[in-house]
């Protein structure tokens, strides 16, 4: 805490025209945005299905457009996007593009401890960590208890903070102000299915889109729920590699010692790719990746829980990448996400496989593209004797190669990271700093999971940052998703500051 | 082949009484049974499924009884053995047991190229080397065709068998004669499960099954589809190894450089236990095995071409155990028949998974039996650094160990050998090349793969022979399982000749 005050220090003091909003005038903001909180969950919006999310962009549009944004829905297929515009311009002013998602994670309504994910219900935690459904009503009293939460599908990722922004703007009618500079809204209709359509969308609305700045309102706050500001994110290439065996699976006894073995061939490619302490070993995969003090320190002041971390997730040793978790993920990583040879279990039997697989996914950083990390990976295995076909390989590329296996890049998104000490990292910090009622902003460089940030900031050539509202522990992406009441409460009041605070760059 | 023949001198000649059925005489007994043989391979018969045994048993035990046999199911939990006996006893005769086994190896349907592997199908192989379905009225044409194939489940491995014997048994019937010898079957229901009950069913037997010879059908001929001659197995023992990771898969972004992945973690065991070559690199793992030079002459005798089995399986270079593939076989083999971590292809997602999983079977041989070869591998791993646990580790072995594993032995058969100049052993070479009509029969003193040869020998005290008669390419253990239509002709022929050859021990 010391430390980072000793930076702050070092930011200039922005001055701020007014006092930020009182938490019971927040409470009060978010009470009244309730109702519809919980009509626009009442929506099923698995991009799976796009009649769905038609019903969503049509309710999101009527919202935004009751609170006098002009909006416009974005051709895309059958799901389109929503645009939105605060109509009242300020000349010369900087303009802020916000990126939200309307679309959900798909459901498993079965693993849910409530009737239906599309049907959201309030719930009350007892002494022994058990959680109740309670009525309604709940939501409406005063005072508010901050501890309820409102389960249901998208309930935190990302409908809340769509709603919340919504408040934000009924608070600064309220209050009779008008944002301190331009404001444009982007809702995507397909981040949960890894954003396919975002380059073909900007592109076809680049002018509307333009902007100075790109903020995301996404993902769960620091594990310390302090307010979190996140400044770049790694990308994710998904690269398959497949070890060719013999033609076809072999009988085991006939010839085991004799017909080598792709899955141990995979596995001895594997093995050389890492050391035992999780490091790679890949020739210059880490290369390019250099931290200085005084970044070491910024990732140090995150003040992770290691303890903590590795208890919950059962570990005794993290890997050695980095000196700790924050400096670990500044890092490309080459996880195995998935790896196959035949069957196991009661469909196995005893055979030579005829091939072996492996799924990788790579997370990437800005100094390390995809197409740099799959280079040195190519690289890499044929290094190791490895001769690389397409596919199956032919009868010729058998007799003439020992080792044979093929290499896939799949779908790959770049990383992007915003310098902290950016115009728009001291703004974003400052003016968080001034709506927070939980401490000093966690300052996150890099994130280790992935956002499309990649697609938006290159084609708008602007810089992002990302400011999560909702509390760690929703359960985005799985079942009994929720969203805490009181980081609802917090994330309204934290937008209106935002909204107010007047670019200094 | 000089060589052998000098070995053939050394051998008395055996008075047999009778001339060799005639080949065409063989095709007939052969399709009078073909319709039997078709309706038998429509039961499935993985034995995972014991009402399906139960099935094939009461099927079986009608065809033996058809013939004369009288037939007794011996009781195994829900899934029977059919015990048959010829019931005209010579006095004074040595009396001869067949083993064989009526369950089948799993199937993945779709891997098949035929709609069911329960549906027997007849192809015929065009001139690019296709396999194409023809009508099944093709195997009863005269003359018939002895490159046809009749592909399903079992075709080969070990139903086939079983019904050339039966058609064997209507041949001696035709020409008025009695087997040479007393005759007593046994047909296993879980041979391919790794025969789990043969001892208690033995056991509970033994006076029933006591008999002076085991004889086994059962595997291919030899890769020159001479008649082949093999005096021993490899036995096969089934372990598992988990490693555990994280408690649950966690996202692989988040946490990818820092929770280790077991995935890798597997992948590092299983390279420090073989090297680039293919050796066994645990240690002792190949200690107890020496090969005399009259055996590596034997061995080099059976004349494999292996130049031919390297182009058919697709490989380049043989691993280098042995300095050919017979030798190679004599020793011990680490084989992993399968490997699985989380799911590849559409299931896949961008995880560290939280266990993965090897599956293995160590061939043993007569010096290196199972426990004591599991014995070397846990000993391996745990010098590895693991810590193996039984099951999933709890909260404090995760605090208190780094790198957590099961393994686990599962089914273990030993491997056995009978010396190739005993009395049975110079019977069936005999016999078999009264039979051959294809060359000077092979012998091969210990075979790769394995048979539960190591039960009934060790609890019938009696000594054993395989006599295998299908077609080597027959892909048994995998999808599209076959049997040449010419083998099955032989293969009745060999049988009838053998029954008719008295047993000069």
């Amino acid at each position: 805490m010391l430390r980072l005050s000793l930076i702050l220090l070092a930011i200039p003091t922005l001055a701020l025209a007014q006092e930020p909003l009182s938490l019971q005038a927040g409470q009060k903001l978010a009470q009244a945005s309730f109702g519809e909180y919980l009509q626009l969950l009442a929506l099923p919006n698995d991009a799976i299905n796009p009649p769905d999310i038609q019903k969503n962009i049509d309710f999101l549009e009527r919202a935004f457009t009751q609170r006098g944004f002009v909006t416009k829905q974005l051709a895309n297929k059958s799901k389109p996007m929503l645009f939105a515009e605060w109509p009242k311009k300020i000349a010369g002013a900087k303009t802020v593009l916000y990126y939200m998602h309307l679309d959900g994670q798909p459901v498993v309504d079965k693993e849910w401890s409530q009737p239906s994910p599309w049907q959201p219900v309030v719930k009350k935690r007892d002494s022994s960590n058990n959680w109740h459904i309670i009525p309604t009503e709940a939501l409406f009293a005063t005072p508010l208890d901050p501890d309820l939460r409102v389960f249901a599908r998208a309930s935190s990722d990302d409908k809340g903070p769509i709603m919340m922004l919504l408040a934000a703007f009924d608070g600064l009618k309220q209050m009779g102000v008008d944002p301190a500079f331009n404001v444009k809204v982007l809702l995507d209709s397909e981040e949960e299915q890894g954003y396919p359509s975002i380059p073909d969308v900007v592109t076809a609305s680049k002018h509307l889109l333009h902007s100075d700045a790109i903020v995301i309102h996404d993902g769960p706050r620091h594990q310390s729920e302090r307010p979190t500001l996140i400044f770049g994110n790694r990308g994710s290439a998904r690269v398959t590699l497949v070890v060719h065996g013999p033609k076809q699976p072999l009988h085991s006894g006939h010839f085991g010692n004799y017909v080598p073995n792709p899955a141990v061939r995979l596995s001895r490619l594997i093995a050389s790719m890492k050391d035992d302490q999780g490091r790679v070993t890949v020739a210059g995969y880490y290369d390019r990746i250099t931290l200085s003090d005084a970044e070491k320190q910024i990732l140090a002041d995150t003040g992770d829980d290691e303890a903590a971390i590795r208890r919950s997730t059962g570990i005794k040793l993290a890997e050695l990448v980095g000196g700790n978790l924050q400096e670990a993920i500044q890092f490309p990583s080459l996880n195995v996400r998935s790896m196959a040879a035949a069957s196991v279990g009661e469909k196995a039997s005893n055979i030579i496989p005829h091939q072996a697989i492996a799924e990788f996914d790579l997370r990437t950083t800005p100094e390390a593209p995809p197409n740099y990390l799959f280079g040195l990976l190519k690289a890499h295995i044929e290094q190791q004797g490895y001769r690389l076909v397409d596919g199956a390989p032919s009868d010729q590329d058998r007799a003439a190669y020992d080792k044979l296996a093929t290499l896939t890049l799949g779908s790959a998104g770049r990383a992007v990271r915003t310098p902290l000490e950016s115009p728009l990292g001291k703004w974003a910090y400052q003016s968080l700093q001034k709506a927070s009622l939980s401490g000093e902003p966690v300052r996150i460089r890099m994130m280790g999971g992935s956002v499309p940030t990649d697609s938006l900031v290159e084609m708008l050539g602007a810089p992002f940052v990302i400011v999560p509202l909702v509390n760690g522990d929703n359960n985005q992406h799985t079942f009994d998703e929720n969203l805490r009441v009181g980081h609802y409460v917090e994330g309204v009041r934290t937008i209106v500051v935002m909204l107010q605070a007047p670019p200094a760059w």
